[in-house]
């Protein structure tokens, strides 16, 4: 692998989330043949949390045989607002994020090499069409359900980001007067559907005496939460509670899905996230019969596909920053 | 005016409405120098509102002193789909109109000019877009409150037709197991918001012997339906009924324009249509106050205007067809 040495073939990609840091060296095929991964540091603040990316990136170089400045670039998937210069503002998932942090300038100075910052569901909704399922698509839309529900496009062959916030799909209203969202708004579909949002739900009818495995099951599995796998442990096991949540997200992704396509008409929708892969196939075509009932050109709907790039979607996407999209 | 004969900086314009054929003659500084209004036959199918079509456009030549021969080409802007080689289906506002017609194909040869083919409201966003309310803006949202409920979209200085029919704002769920639309779903923007929709809700409660003075206004006035005038002069009255379903309308087009931008995160939002114009700039107000509401990124709203082409918005949106945008 040390051949590839200084070749520029290889391009290095950050997924940063609120848990973890998975760092990956990709090739131009954008096959993985490096991979490192940190916890996302509590404290320290974003220099603490650029340490560490600067650190793990550094490693899946050696696994891969390479120094950082071999390679073509690194880019990086971040939660929150990304500007043009890669600062990144509005992570609320990140630990003592306040305000806006140069992130691109910080780790390409840690690292002495080229770093881009993007949309960390953008730029894994752009890896699922460039190299995952939507590949034989030139328009779709990736909704990414986990402990939020984030939303990609790919319009004609390119990313769209808008004025730079395109995408949030977990924020269209499906529900007028409906739910509280945690974002603070009303009748979001992320009220119905975010994984955080089930979890307080369950909880509040929990306490109010209804009954559930959800917890049981979570605190036999050592969680301190409801992941994406306590809640299909519950589902195998019929418990209603978890029945009656994931059926009321399903049906909210549903009218949210059928409302971005009536809108944009895009070939496929791309179902990803901790939830959507974790209950993957069946779940997904759950989600499209409800799409079908809003759906408004329904002789031609739109494929539906899980993502299909797992674990290191985001990673690899990040990577793609350095790739651009060939023009159309 | 017959200097231009043959120069071809005149294009044609056709807007063809479910009541009436709107035609213009279109300078490319998007000036009408020739127009003329047929009302749509109710009989004849699609070869009675073809002939229609035609004779409407040689009538706005004559005024402009050119021959159809002499254009750049000639636009329509219909409703329904639309495909590629300019057949119209799914016109559900046209008599008689089933199956597929080669509308593009008929009309150029009626006329002996080229004919292009668009979706009614794609072309009147495009329209705004590039000649009026929306000139500054790269991408934006438009919505045309009518009968119906139709959007737009511009994006990066070019139509989004997406797979042949995007923009269908109207019918975005706006609540889940909420109204039946017109359409036959359930909860779409258009069941709350639609001017048909609103009328037959109206019609309901008032034959329950809820108060309204809509139907009186509606009679004095010579109608046979509550047009846009009618909702006017209710509002003007301050009569409830009236309050309570422009109000929903409102809050239903609010909520879908906040889902919409939190989706594409696009720049501006063009209000047009029959009742969008009449009623103006205090309820595009409204609108903008109760999608505030939702919208995601509110540190920095899309702008929101009355759409300024008026009633030849339309044709001049489909001459516009003739006139490609410049490349980005």
């Amino acid at each position: 692998m040390s051949a590839r040495r200084g070749d520029r073939t290889l391009c290095g990609g950050i997924d940063l989330g609120g848990t973890k840091i998975q760092a990956a060296i990709v090739g131009d095929d954008g096959k993985v043949v490096g991979d490192a991964r940190r916890a996302t540091p509590v404290s320290g603040g974003p220099d603490g949390v650029a340490e560490q990316m600067a650190e793990a990136l550094v490693e899946a170089g050696t696994m891969a045989g390479v120094e950082p400045t071999d390679l073509g670039g690194v880019g990086v998937g971040a939660p929150g607002t990304v500007d043009k210069d890669g600062a990144v503002s509005s992570a609320a998932n990140l630990p003592d994020w306040d305000g806006s942090f140069p992130l691109a300038e910080h780790l390409s100075s840690a690292l002495d090499t080229g770093v881009r910052v993007g949309n960390d569901v953008q730029v894994a909704t752009d890896a699922e069409a460039r190299l995952g399922a939507g590949r034989p698509y030139k328009s779709l839309l990736g909704v990414f359900w986990g402990t939020g529900v984030g939303g990609g496009l790919v319009l004609d062959d390119k990313p769209w980001l808008g004025l730079g916030a395109a995408g949030e799909i977990g924020h269209m209203v499906v529900k007028l007067g409906g739910k509280r969202c945690p974002c603070g708004r009303r009748g979001c579909m992320e009220a119905y559907a975010g994984r955080a949002a089930m979890e307080a739900t369950a909880r509040r009818e929990h306490d109010k005496g209804e009954h559930t495995d959800l917890f049981k099951i979570m605190e036999k599995r050592g969680h301190d939460r409801l992941k994406s796998s306590v809640w299909e442990h519950a589902l195998e096991q019929g418990d209603s509670m978890a029945e009656k949540l994931i059926g009321r997200a399903v049906e909210a992704i549903g009218a949210a899905v059928a409302s971005a396509v009536n809108l944009l008409d895009v070939e496929a929708v791309i179902i990803g996230g901790g939830i959507g892969v974790r209950l993957g196939e069946p779940y997904v075509k759950k989600i499209e019969r409800r799409m079908l009932k809003n759906l408004i050109v329904d002789e031609r709907p739109p494929a539906f596909h899980v993502a299909s790039l797992g674990d290191f979607g985001g990673a690899i996407g990040a990577s793609l920053l350095w790739r651009p999209a060939p023009e159309s």
